[in-house]
């Protein structure tokens, strides 16, 4: 394939707003209680499906078609300047969407934001990332900063950052890596001297900064992790710095782009090399204290990277079930169902087709409900009237946030396969979009701490921690009264053995992991994806529930879905569930040199 | 990412061929007794193995440095002249392979081949595709059409055709599908009508035309399916032809290439459509019987797609174990293992690295072993001088051929994507070649009829002949030998319980199947997976058993890499078996309105 020129084809893409799961999720995990807290009595369930309603049309219409040409055209960095130049229309569908105001409303009021609930900006945040990943991250690195100054900033720092930054007129990053401080943050060596002004003067450099340097804001703000002159070394001697391109006088600071890296995909979205030379930065937070500043980030930035595997399941298969509404190839295997006055059947008819459609789906509304709930426990927690059901909801966010995370970034990686399966040698060129959701969904996993690092946060700080209990609860309590309503009784036996499982396992693990960490790192990944299973049976018994309550127009194919989902693919969780138990020997005997 | 001009990096590469596990697999796995077959004589195991040498040495010097050249600028459609320009460097590593002549190694001596064993040539085909995955699929093209010409043609077009297919001055192609023909042969419009001087006239389209054409060869030999003016409908009506490029008193024929398509991977592949305007043909076979010509060379191609898994899972273990053994992040959870005058740990200390890496190496070489397996046997059913084991050993490669091309080639995509999480951010951009490899190996599962077409083959076609029996007589002979064995004796449980599932899992669906098809359809994926582990178990098994006997470098890491095989990748077997259970139900209950 020659890329040279416009040598490049641009995909027909099939994309609709998934609106009316949308609603249906909202209402099943609890829209309403949120939108009955004081803080958001602007937002009832019918204003909320107005603005998502308002915001995928423009979605839709503005950023979608910039997607495919981001890919082909990619960024371009400009040696001259140090400039990047981003690909054809996004300057526009950004600007646009800023003048919108949709782009602020997740933000609180009194700089300017919208204060509309997280269950609400996060279903913005699927159709963004559905319509334009790599433009969506621009908005997304903003997100994380905002938190940051929100919880750390001193006033005068808020007021001087935040409001452009809530509007979109500029945007922020996260300068955490260094060339040899990857998941390792302790060996960072940036450094940050203290000038007489108050301010910091800081020097290295920093890799895989994501919208590091663009030309859609008139500013930009990195928050920067950097060490203090008399830092501890190692982790606990790392500080915040917020490095803005240009300082507040209009003066250019000295953080500059030097190159921009050459990537699987994402390609319009510049992953950038910066480097300090004498840059100056004011302190964000206390000294030696910054990786507290840089979590509050993290998990910010990870929820909404788990959210990418959703958004891009969804995505992929639409296009793949397009296809297979379409495409006509041999007869269905039941006569009944042949279309004889077609030379051929819809592969649609086949059932094997069907399987690989049904497990996206039921894997990606399995992720939507859960994503809802964790969504709506982040409005509780921080909005609820109650202190204790704040502190629960808290838990439950940190519990969820590792695994919302890994598991459905891997989810998603392998649905935009099995869409590809779906449409066979089509599905592996440019004139479907599919291809570009394989390569853009294929960072996830990667990026805001490698998959396994979540893992490890969760079996390593939030189990030890307790943070299981109110989960647990929800869990427990879903089934106990799932198990009163027949139509559910299907799904009642996996829902409690994945609940024995995970018990089981985390017993093991606290047992064993206390007295051999290597046990820890040998089996965690597998125990996170035990864990996402048991959250996807929630999701799904949630779902059947509620379809069953609400007399909906989806309820009939929840109760399907539902059922296709415990057949067809919650069984997974019995492989990982063998291999945790296998512990660490067979992984830890083999010496180095045997590799 | 900007591909305009130059602008792209091509990655360090780490790759070695693997001649020690090679050599340890070849004699596993019966090499010679391969080798003391009369056609073999020539053939022993030391001089097998210094013709590996040699070509590793060829390959690793002039074709892996222009693997990742020709990913970055592709091939060239040149629409003036209809012609198809490589990428730089491949005409020459192509020429200089003819010129080696080890292209030739494994045809047939009659043709100015060498008969080289399968066994043989199959090993060398790996390290073809590690090192240049698009070049070396047009010596594979070419190897299907030679083996259907051997076995279809007439004496004289043999005479005609093959000498310079074995040498490699020509290249062959397969033209099978149309725009509405993919899956379903049988929708062929290509015409065919006869003409006066015994040849036939065709017109029509064909789209994926691997190397239909490119500036490797003086000629290119189209295999094209077509229909006779009096042929029946569907797949009894396709007839197969011989349509050169050039025709043999040198002017050119009316087959031309109207496109190239644009790919995810293998971009240094061209994928052509290919429009026939009056072309002159040659029947090959008898007429309507086109389909069982096709097959010949189809099976061939299965077993290499099949290879290419192994090969790239190979080519992604070695960059991520280099990456794994000089990245340093973080401190090994046991103290012991902590290199304190280096400020952190090589990565290989972490047990997750090791798990991923140690996943991958495990199914590799499962898959070499099985390869070899097949290979020996396809050697044994065309030379051996016993016509019995001719018999059983053609059953059991008809059995494995449906499971290597799908299973390996599944495989061989989620380990290239392990290889690149193992390498973190950098695996993820061009500076390593991992991100090339997932592309490359991608199209793997669709191409050579999908994986789920393999899983029909495999339930509609083998299990129903009993081409089962032969493989399972030596699946319990091997474990009834192990049995005896102390040192094997964890190994057994599994191995037996392997076999229960398949037994269990084939009588269902020979029970169901034939009643209701639409349950083969629904399950036959998941049962060709219980199969696929079932084959691992067996090649772990049998290598275990021969690293006793062997007493071989390899012996200790073979045990242990059997042991993690068993305990860590094994129990995945268990999933798709209860998925199985689950039939079709679920999938076809839903109603084509809900989708």
């Amino acid at each position: 394939m020659n890329h040279e020129g416009a040598n490049y084809i641009t995909p027909t893409v099939h994309y609709e707003a998934p609106l009316k799961d949308i609603a249906f999720q909202l209402k099943a995990f609890g829209y309403d209680d949120v939108a009955a807290l004081d803080d958001f009595e602007d937002y009832d369930f019918e204003t909320a499906m107005g603005v998502l309603n308002d915001v995928s049309e423009f979605l839709v219409e503005k950023w979608l078609p910039t997607n495919a040409i981001g890919d082909r055209v990619g960024v371009q960095y400009n040696p001259g300047d140090q400039s990047v130049s981003l690909p054809p229309g996004f300057k526009e569908a950004y600007d646009k969407y800023v003048e919108t105001g949709y782009l602020a409303i997740g933000y609180p009021v009194e700089y300017d934001g919208e204060g509309a609930p997280h269950m609400l900006s996060l279903m913005i945040g699927e159709m963004q990332i559905a319509t334009n990943k790599s433009l969506s991250m621009c908005p997304g690195l903003s997100h994380g900063l905002i938190s940051s100054l929100k919880e750390f900033g001193t006033q005068e720092q808020k007021d001087t950052w935040m409001p452009k930054l809530v509007s979109g007129e500029w945007a922020g990053t996260m300068c955490l890596t260094e060339p040899q401080a990857g998941t390792d943050l302790g060996l960072v060596y940036t450094t940050a001297v203290p000038k007489e002004n108050g301010s910091y003067n800081l020097n290295g450099s920093k890799i895989w900064i994501t919208f590091g340097e663009h030309d859609l804001t008139d500013n930009i703000i990195h928050l920067v992790l950097a060490r203090l002159p008399d830092a501890p070394p190692g982790i606990k001697g790392i500080s915040t710095f917020i490095v803005p391109k240009f300082k507040l006088d209009g003066t250019r600071n000295g953080i500059y782009c030097s190159g921009v890296d050459h990537k699987m995909g994402i390609h319009g979205s510049p992953t950038c090399v910066m480097s300090m030379d004498d840059a100056e930065g004011y302190l964000i937070g206390e000294p030696h204290k910054g990786m507290r500043c840089m979590f509050v980030m993290m998990n910010e930035a990870r929820l909404s990277v788990g959210l990418e595997g959703l958004s891009l399941s969804e995505a992929s298969y639409q296009e793949a079930l397009y296809f297979a509404q379409n495409r006509r190839q041999s007869r269905s295997l039941n006569r009944e169902r042949r279309e004889m006055d077609h030379e051929a059947d819809t592969i649609l008819v086949h059932p094997d087709v069907r399987r690989q459609l049904l497990r996206i789906r039921s894997t990606t509304e399995a992720m939507r409900g859960l994503a809802c709930y964790a969504a709506k426990h982040i409005d509780f927690s921080h909005h609820h009237s109650d202190q204790k059901q704040r502190k629960k909801s808290d838990d439950i966010v940190e519990l969820l946030t590792p695994i919302i995370k890994s598991f459905f970034t891997d989810r998603g990686f392998l649905n935009t396969s099995d869409a590809m399966q779906v449409c066979g040698g089509i599905g592996y060129t440019q004139e479907m979009s599919i291809e570009q959701h394989m390569r853009d969904i294929r960072i996830a996993p990667i990026y805001e701490g490698t998959n396994h690092v979540q893992a490890l946060d969760l079996v390593g700080r939030k189990l030890p921690k307790g943070k299981i209990f109110a989960f647990a609860a929800e869990y427990q309590g879903l089934v106990a009264t799932c198990k009163k309503i027949e139509e559910l009784s299907e799904f009642i036996a996996p829902c409690e053995e994945a609940f024995k499982l995970l018990t089981e396992l985390s017993t093991y693990l606290q047992a064993n992991g206390m007295k051999d960490p290597e046990i820890v790192g040998a089996v965690a990944s597998e125990y996170l994806n035990v864990f996402g299973y048991a959250t996807f049976a929630f999701s799904w018994l949630h779902q059947a529930r509620a379809a069953l309550e609400m007399n909906h127009d989806l309820s009939k194919q929840k109760i399907k879905l539902a059922r296709f989902f415990f057949r067809h693919v919650f069984p997974e969780i019995y492989s990982h569930a063998a291999i945790v138990r296998s512990g660490k020997d067979a992984i830890m005997d083999f010496a180095a040199d045997e590799f």
